[in-house]
């Protein structure tokens, strides 16, 4: 598969890292900005949406702009960015048309600073109609394979530029370890090792080409800092971290990603320790500036700076807001729905409340920005780039992402079906694109299914397709969350004559706030239709098609298999079904632990106090780490087996590295993939140590008796922690190591 | 009542403070340990579990010790210091003879240093049978009285010097903000100021009398510090808080306390920021001594220093745990189960691990508590003390602290009961002790109703005893977490010729880790036998005898009452028939939000973020602080009407104060006590303020139709909060004032 990517994209220049900003662009930037009014600088440093120039506001459905709108915001006040849609995705030549106009207007101002436009593409182009919709983050990162990350942001990023739009806000690198956030499914999920390498991947493919190349788009590394911690799991509520654990767990993947070359970053919308990031100069400029060394455009999230004043109560005043999160090292405020921002900057500036070297700071880091994108060469979509959009081949990449990320949790002899076996295909995701397909599809909830491509498949259709429409009979299933119904009746009903119930529960698509829940349980509904299916004495194989983990800790015992689709995509019937019968054999792993309930939510790097254990003395149980599944966990229709475990050396010193060897071996009669993975144990440190620690992985492919060696290099880094004073160390001692069933142990000294 | 109180407790000398060490005491102390030889020092630093000593080990029933244990321990290894029973509650004369057998053997060492005994005394005097047990903390918080807090620990104190016993480990002055924690029922609730207030409370009724004086025990504060706020809300794990939360939440309780005078500290047995307290310096020595002024003794929680090797893995040996612990602050290891502490510090010593200064302070400390307690004048049980046990006294203040405790929750016109109705009384905790008491009473977990008094009334008994075995019917309930079965049936049945259905759910009795729990969620057995009783069409009142808050959430609509007894100790029963039938008027405020679901757990005092709200333009609403019934919730049979709201001035100036007045009406045909709330909201600062923060509350006795005016007195102090300097400040600016439905502006400049 990864030769036919390779093959499709090979037109494009593939570098190793992402090209850096040249001298020239430097200093006509810099030139530029000296010829700037104020009012000019403010405009670049203002960012509103689409609706304040769009014929009918919010209400707009076709993408049709306001000629008289588009002057006062581009002509008149000089505004550099543009963002979002209003209700829905639109055709790709709508959005050429709607950029050629936007650009046009830039044309006519006085320096001719073209418009930098930029969208939410989460996974894949949201909002062009028939762009490829991969799998959400938590999938990609359940392929246990960086390189899907990396092509399905390639192709995003084609067909961003396809439809003329250059900036990409994504992705996200939040880490994933509060499962009731309505964002979880946006994360690589709870480990920062994975965090880090599946973010950077996504970020070289939709840079490392160059930013001129009609295939790149600038990045936008988001959320910093540590937005995926809210407390109660609530969406942009207060999130209370020490910096030791800010530091562990929120921080190395953007210190990567910045090293890496991401153009720019988004600001986490809520308050760290009581603290707005918005407002906070430590994280915006002492960590970000000067210790990762970040240059490039630091944009707030949606509406955050006058939020300082509405909502976080930290700025008495709209105009403190501005200059506190100015002074503080925004460079550009996604306003987005009015233009007061742009007043109150200037209001500050001639108020010397934000000096002006703060501005032109801000505005030359943005027209940087647009010179590395090309812009000021070429403003409007390209003609070689538009032809770039809808290829065959992206759905090709996206069938095989969604078969690499589909996890099978449980399979109790129950997988593969026959294909001569009758199945009742139910539950109220069998007939649903927006629960395949989740938040960012088409829409910003991702829940109206009229927007999806005609092409696109429920589970039932591609069962249908798979196996012959005579040997699947249905339910209309009931919503995901109504009230009891007699669903469960017909369910019952229908599950009379057929071999095996394929019941497929979970979410329907939500984003953002709407997307904040009550609870991980089940609704109700569904719970009475597992029970119902599981008392018909058939063999029940629940599907789930979710977002976040909701609890089936109560059914996982009775259902004969479990299989995990996530949010996978365009492809994610298509994939499942090639797994449920067979056509393809599961390598998807968990990126997450699996809860059993609220009272449980452990995650796999847990401390000692959190290991399930015995204390005989107290005849007490702790019921520590305890999933339901355990992070990396995943079936496969073959076995694979572990021995020979080796260290090149079982002591490591400074400015060294060892090298451990493990043979595995494909033991069953099905070719297949595997992922492997090394886990470090820290036996004794100044900070409560990690009961396990991910430290690499790979993925490789075994025919049936096949066995290969894997080699994993290991160097003190890839051991260090953050201790007490806020440095990352590696502390002399010894350190288990773990890679399958097993273990060895090495002393660093 | 307080009158009653008062005169009964008129033999005590009722001291404002609790009184200093003295000088004769201090020079003594300090002789003393010139004399000690290593071995003797580290004994004193030693604290060892009854079962060491006692014949049969842990399987001692009768409290009878084996004279050569006893020997070993005392006499042989210089053991200071005792704790804890075997298996359950002793009889106060089995207390008597083990203390003076102790002490005696105390009397043949070389330096005659008498051994201090400490127990978890922790509404009541948990371990001497026939003792009278109280509300937990969490009901005593709920009567927003600390007078109860401080008579309640009067009589603990009382009964357990009765019993020999001269320490208690008691008031727990954690903050109650993580509801599944299975001690949630031992703190005050969510709110710092009022876990202040009666935290200090008890600290006076423990130890203002004096602590040589036959009325008091020396008290013990704890759990220093955080301990909590667990992150999974399982017991003793991982604690993750900002220091600046740290402060505002956890800290300001210990400060009071330490400045009231309480003799000694417990430390968290957890981590904060991986970092284990026991061997934390900074928060032992830095913060606590230096900072706060502590003079008093720290003393381990269960086996905690070893555990840093075992469990916290920051201590590579066990010698390494004592050294880092000492060495942090820690004055007597709670061994507790063995002599390896006693050893590895005196090797630690003899190594210069542990400077012998260090020692002579931590012995210094311990000696000072046994002067101030008498010790060294008479160790053994006082015949004066011993009269003190049991009184009748004891038992009406447990009747009216129960009676204040409970706390009507919802009352659709169906309280208080006719006592010409008949009753169906249903429900686990229906005859159940535990369920009433909770953990601490009688045995560790509190479940074992062999143990309690005789007289003890569940609530089955309580209501025939009110309204005529005649009256009464019942069904024999289901156990608390049963599987379904056939009792709700039963209920049905016995539905059918009563007025009215009394169902009372929640949870037995558990402490500590034991009462680590899945979910906030009802049993399903307990929620099947709501619905049933919903079903039913007869007037269900719910009455809610737990720990923590399980949600009822999708019951609250249906059911007519809500009563919640919380632990309310050996009169719950009695105190809620009272309720039920009207011969007592309702008072009790929750001192907790009760959430509506495990996503939905905020505090009272939320961020501007968490506040309920639409956002128009984004079409969404959210859904923020919004529980099932908010913090200081509690229906009263009559009614309060608040107005003429005033302030002395509407500007504050530092060094200054204002008073602010309220008129309170009594609008009902009855009697009643209201707690009276103030609350601020700081309208912006440069930490983002609380949306309320209670700052003061009195509790006031109006009779039907009575009027009074009530007064408080703000200083800019009792509206500062933590920076981001870590200061304690009151920023000038607006704040609002609450009381009931009043509200005032105030400027602070």
């Amino acid at each position: 598969m990864k030769k036919l990517i390779l093959f499709f994209l090979g037109t494009i220049v593939m570098s190793a890292t992402i090209p850096a900003q040249t001298a020239a662009e430097i200093s006509a930037a810099k030139a530029l900005v000296k010829k700037m009014t104020l009012e000019e600088k403010a405009g670049q440093m203002t960012q509103i949406t689409l609706a304040l120039i769009a014929k009918g506001g919010w209400g707009n459905e076709d993408g049709a702009l306001d000629p008289a709108a588009l002057k006062k915001i581009v002509t008149e006040h000089h505004i550099g960015s543009i963002l979002n849609t209003t209700a829905h995705a639109l055709p790709v030549d709508t959005w050429v048309k709607l950029i050629t106009q936007i650009q046009d207007e830039a044309q006519n101002t006085r320096l001719k600073i073209p418009v930098i436009y930029g969208l939410d593409a989460i996974h894949g182009q949201t909002y062009t109609l028939d762009a490829t919709l991969f799998p959400h983050n938590i999938a990609i990162a359940a392929t246990r394979d960086p390189e899907y990350a990396r092509q399905a942001a390639k192709v995003t990023a084609n067909e961003l530029r396809a439809s003329g739009v250059r900036w990409n806000f994504a992705p996200v690198l939040d880490i994933g370890r509060q499962p009731l956030w309505s964002r979880f499914a946006e994360t690589y999920g709870e480990d920062v090792h994975m965090v880090t390498q599946f973010g950077v991947a996504a970020i070289k493919g939709y840079e490392e080409d160059g930013l001129k190349n009609t295939t790149a788009v600038a990045s936008c590394m988001k959320h910093y800092l540590g937005y995926a911690a809210s407390r109660t799991g609530k969406d942009r509520t207060p999130i209370y971290l020490p910096e030791i654990e800010l530091r562990e767990l929120h921080l190395p993947q953007f210190r990567a990603a910045v090293k890496a070359g991401s153009a720019s970053i988004m600001i986490n919308s809520s308050e760290i320790n009581g603290i707005p990031v918005h407002a906070d100069k430590y994280l915006l400029t002492d960590v970000l500036r000067k210790e990762l060394g970040f240059q490039g455009v630091v944009v707030t999230d949606w509406e955050d700076i006058i939020r300082l004043h509405t909502i976080h109560h930290v700025a008495p005043t709209p105009l403190d807001a501005v200059v506190m999160s100015i002074n503080a090292g925004v460079d550009m405020s996604m306003v987005p729905s009015d233009l007061s921002f742009y007043s109150l900057l200037i209001e500050a500036v001639n108020k010397k409340l934000i000096p002006i070297s703060r501005v032109d700071d801000a505005v030359l880091r943005i027209l940087l920005m647009k010179y590395k994108l090309g812009l000021f060469d070429n403003p409007y979509p390209e003609k070689e780039a538009i032809q770039n959009f809808g290829k065959p081949a992206y759905q090709v990449l996206a069938l095989e992402a969604a078969r690499e990320a589909i996890t099978l949790l449980k399979n109790d002899q129950v997988l593969p079906l026959s294909k001569e076996a009758k199945v009742l295909v139910a539950g109220p995701s069998a007939q649903s694109l927006a629960a395949l397909n989740g938040a960012w599809s088409y829409t910003w909830q991702g829940n109206d299914d009229r927007w999806y491509p005609k092409d696109s498949k429920t589970i039932l259709q591609a069962i249908k397709e798979k196996i012959g429409a005579d040997k699947v009979v249905t339910t209309t299933g009931p919503g995901f969350t109504n009230a009891l119904n007699d669903d469960a009746e017909s369910l019952k009903k229908a599950a009379a004559g057929v071999d095996a119930i394929v019941l497929c529960i979970g979410e329907n698509a939500y984003a953002e706030s709407p997307g904040n829940i009550r609870d991980l349980a089940l609704p109700d509904n569904q719970k009475l239709l597992v029970e119902t299916a599981i008392l018909t004495g058939k063999p029940v194989i629940l599907v789930l098609t979710e977002g976040r983990p909701l609890f089936i800790t109560d059914y996982a015992p009775s259902v004969k298999g479990i299989v995990m689709t996530y949010w996978s995509g365009k492809k994610t019937a298509e994939a499942l079904a090639d797994i449920l019968w067979g056509d393809h054999n599961p390598s998807g792993r968990l990126p997450f632990s699996y809860p059993k309930s609220m009272g449980e939510i452990v995650m796999y790097d847990r401390k000692g106090t959190e290991e399930k254990r015995e204390i005989l003395n107290e005849n007490v149980s702790w019921d520590g780490y305890d999933p339901l599944f355990p992070f990396g966990h995943g079936l496969s229709y073959t076995g694979f087996a572990y021995k020979n475990l080796k260290v090149s050396n079982k002591t490591l010193q400074a400015g060294q590295k060892i090298t451990i060897t493990v043979d595995i071996t494909n033991t069953g009669n099905r070719d297949g993939k595997h992922a492997v993975e090394l886990y470090s144990r820290d036996l004794y440190a100044s900070i409560t140590p990690s009961m396990r620690r991910l430290r690499a992985f790979t993925k490789i492919f075994l025919k049936a008796g096949e066995t290969k060696t894997v080699s994993f290099t290991i160097t003190p880094a890839d051991l260090a922690f953050v201790n007490a004073t806020l440095k990352t160390v590696t502390e002399p001692g010894d350190f288990e190591l773990y890679i399958g069933d097993q273990k060895t142990t090495i002393t660093y000294q």
